[in-house]
């Protein structure tokens, strides 16, 4: 069974969400999308495990305070799939998806050339995120000759982590956090992309 | 056999590039983004038919300069697929795969709740292109008691419309636009999204 790792900062999370979000709202939602997340992961037939940097409410949990790369790459067992917790339109549809996407590792990637989600089934690869750490992990497939697959998925594309990614929420999820934020803001669909209205 | 059309509006294309590129540019991406899509529905064994404010060097092309949404309704003959010609990311898979969702109406979302593709398959169904299209078309469906499949393709919800967007095509995509993109712009993985560089 592969395992699957949920990394989780839990300390001033979802910073670029700061113009329109306080910091109490910040922590509120960057809580209900890693719930979100897990509940997806196990609807999908699957066990999350927190990796947090805190102690949180989540079980089963790894508590580690080093930066994420670092972090990660200490708790990776491949088979193991490493699922961001803001992947607030993930399904367990998406989820089943990636990890019966075959290759020693499959990635789905982020708008911006993030690593959003990622299935890992060789001992010798390791992680590396940063500013297009999409393109380094496909580097380091060639490097090390293992096969690489991309996921097609926009759910598992929308990280919600700008104030342009929420009406994505609202439009395509109705989770935990599109709850959350409904009950603050309503959708705006005068402009020609669909914006986020404060109640 | 499905209609397939791809709306294009030939005269002053792609202008919320207009910070990066120039007004001759603009039209040069334009065309390599239309001519890419119409490759990847013919590699997917369709046949794409230009549905054009003027003529060009496509064919088979119908020219009509009416707004788009009524241009669209004025040539649906269900089943139709309407593909905008600006998705640079889509390939010939994830062309297939909406076009062999089952489904009355099927749709592509794009980021910021657009329709960029939809499939057709019924004859009260009209569609009505603007802010938010998305929520539109899926009331409409609702209305008329059509059923709906969303998609879940990253390929197909990414079109190349503003700046940030042609990162993207030079990550994942090695067509036409792509080339014509890299000949001019280089990656810089520097910041914590990949950005582009004038060269």
């Amino acid at each position: 069974m592969t395992r699957i790792l949920v990394p989780f900062r839990s300390s001033d999370p979802k910073t670029r969400l700061a113009p329109v979000l306080k910091p109490s709202e910040r922590t509120a939602l960057a809580t209900c999308l890693r719930r979100d997340v897990c509940r997806a992961i196990r609807a999908a037939g699957y066990e999350p495990t927190l990796l947090s940097t805190e102690s949180t409410d989540a079980d089963p949990e790894i508590v580690d305070d080093r930066e994420l790369s670092a972090a990660v790459n200490a708790h990776l067992d491949p088979p193991t799939a490493v699922i961001m917790a803001d992947l607030g339109l993930a399904t367990p549809d998406a989820i089943t998806r990636l990890l019966e996407t075959p290759g020693d590792v499959v990635i789905a990637p982020g708008r911006g050339g993030g690593t959003n989600a990622i299935v890992i089934r060789d001992d010798t690869f390791t992680v590396d995120y940063h500013g297009g750490s999409l393109l380094d992990h496909r580097r380091n497939c060639d490097t090390l000759d293992l096969s690489l697959s991309v996921v097609d998925s926009y759910r598992l594309a929308t990280d919600i982590d700008t104030p342009a990614d929420l009406p994505e929420l609202l439009m395509h999820a109705s989770n935990e956090a599109a709850t959350w934020l409904s009950d603050r803001f309503t959708l705006d669909t005068s402009a020609s992309r669909v914006e986020l209205r404060r109640q």
